[in-house]
């Protein structure tokens, strides 16, 4: 059972993976390398997965079988295990507890897709709708307090197969910067007594310098203190603290402003790799007006150094301004053609 | 004038290079590639550096000129800017001032080494002198607050030139990752009255688990909640919230130390990109109890995953107990031969 250790000094835990049983230099063999090669993901090899936990199908189709344009299955190296007690302890000075939590992986496409911008906007839906219905069955769960949905593209991003995934580990505990998201967005509201987001909003649809798309329910902004260059923000522009709480419209304008989003990060950037990263409340926490859920979008085109790491101080070459100046256009031009 | 840029949902701070006037897409051209080709940072290379700001040289020798032992030079590409004032204001919603600061680059040796190790023991002290040194003088400049000293090594860890130097960055803030740890110890002596970093090391030499070296004045650990597969800690006995509050035969010591688990991370890992950051107090704070200062060297052999970026929750396939017990085997067996 691989253990969920806390930093004491800075409060951030770690899922250590105890019971590997690997030699200590071994710790990369566990990827699958088959990058060119065969495909787990594509249809017709679904039996070189774990079975789906759910899949979207056609009607008639067996589990597990050809037919399906979503599959959700668990992932086969999975960081945390779903059977077994938390058993919060401490062991001195320390505090741990099991790597109990959930850790799955949405197979986007029977295809093999490369990149979610190749997916169809319908299916583009379906995938936004994947992980909703992931999100409230696994909420279900009383050791659940934390889902996080993110898709790694790229080998640099931390993708291991390249046909086109995205993944949702289920954590026993709130991630330390997503607590830390919440307590400035508490601290706002207790000054001003309204949302930090509605307020970024607000203020950014207003002053159109960071604003890269914006639709009816979304807005798409560099945000004003961007991390990596071309970082964009996925924003609702209805207050709402959990993802899961999205009517219908919204999500199927949300699915066409991301890809959206994302195409544009191709264009300016000749298909780097990237992240996005869906930033929702805690399970265990109602519609409250502290936190606002949205998507980061992060490309990973510069190269964290010890300076960032020593501090969460990042350096950024790109003014954010600039940045979605560049995307504006392209995002634009695309659309003529 | 670069700005620095508060995020207020994360409280994190962004240095924004807003003037380089180059394009969007353009940004990692600022990087130098002298790979394997002409090395600034050579005896006899002076000139290709901006004039030196310290260096320890034989007697007689001019300075910009061959002679010295260590030199330090700002940055050629600083992050931030030695002049001005630091303007703070709002914007809006948001929070920024003027990118000024230090950014200096420490040539540890004129011989084209391409590893810290490869120095022998005097002139590794003498870098670590030179952190010393630096750090006292930029200390006396009232607008900065806080002086980082940072090594990256590897092209994968964020080194642009091969010749091994280190470099400090000195912030006009406290950086958010510094922030966090001193609240972290604040919490534990708020309610045991003791230092949190003093507790661990009485624990961990106790337990001896996760201990790689210890001599007279300092003790290297693979810390409880490692993020990183052979993650190490330098941590001093003696509690002491600055790294220059260290006396000459304790940074002696230290020296040694840091470079015998450098030794053993360059054999374990087969010489891996890493990075090494030195955590002290803040320049405006006095020896307090709270906090204490340190080194984490971070291997970068893992890739840093969506997971990760999004949570601040890491994955660590080797558990700190195995890493310190492979170091600590090859560290004995090197020292035999």
């Amino acid at each position: 059972m691989p253990e969920i250790r806390k930093d004491p000094v800075s409060g951030r835990w770690v899922i250590i993976a105890i019971e590997r049983g690997c030699r200590p230099t071994d710790f990369t063999a566990e990827r699958e390398e088959t990058r060119g090669g065969f495909c787990p993901f594509c249809q017709g090899n679904e039996d070189k997965t774990p079975p789906e936990i759910l899949s979207y199908r056609t009607k008639g189709s067996e589990p597990n079988r050809p037919g399906w344009d979503i599959r959700v299955v668990p992932n086969k190296f999975p960081a945390l295990k779903i059977e077994g007690s938390l058993n919060k302890r401490g062991k001195g000075i320390y505090d741990l507890m099991n790597g109990v939590g959930a850790h799955e992986v949405i197979i986007e496409t029977p295809k093999h897709c490369t990149s979610p911008t190749e997916l169809d906007d319908l299916q583009f839906e379906k995938v936004v709708l994947a992980y909703h219905d992931r999100l409230v069955d696994l909420k279900r769960d009383p050791r659940f307090v934390y889902g996080l949905v993110f898709k790694n593209v790229g080998l640099l991003a931390g993708a291991s197969l390249e046909h086109t995934h995205s993944q949702i580990i289920v954590t026993p505990v709130v991630p330390l910067r997503v607590a830390k998201e919440m307590e400035g967005c508490e601290l706002f509201y207790r000054y001003r007594g309204r949302c930090l987001f509605c307020d970024i909003i607000a203020e950014e649809l207003n002053d159109q310098d960071r604003v890269v798309l914006e639709s009816e329910h979304f807005a798409v902004i560099t945000p004003f203190a961007s991390r990596f260059p071309f970082e964009m923000w996925v924003l609702p522009k209805r207050h709402t603290a959990h993802f899961t709480s999205m009517e219908p419209n919204e999500s199927a304008d949300f699915a066409h402003m991301l890809k959206e989003a994302l195409k544009g990060l191709e264009l300016a950037l000749q298909s780097p790799p990237y992240n996005y990263i869906l930033h929702t409340s805690p399970f265990n926490v109602g519609e409250i007006e502290q936190y606002h859920w949205h998507v980061e979008i992060i490309p990973r085109v510069t190269r964290v150094a010890g300076f960032e790491w020593g501090t969460g101080f990042y350096i950024n070459p790109v003014a954010p301004e600039e940045a979605a100046d560049y995307l504006r256009k392209l995002v634009v031009t695309e659309r003529v053609h």
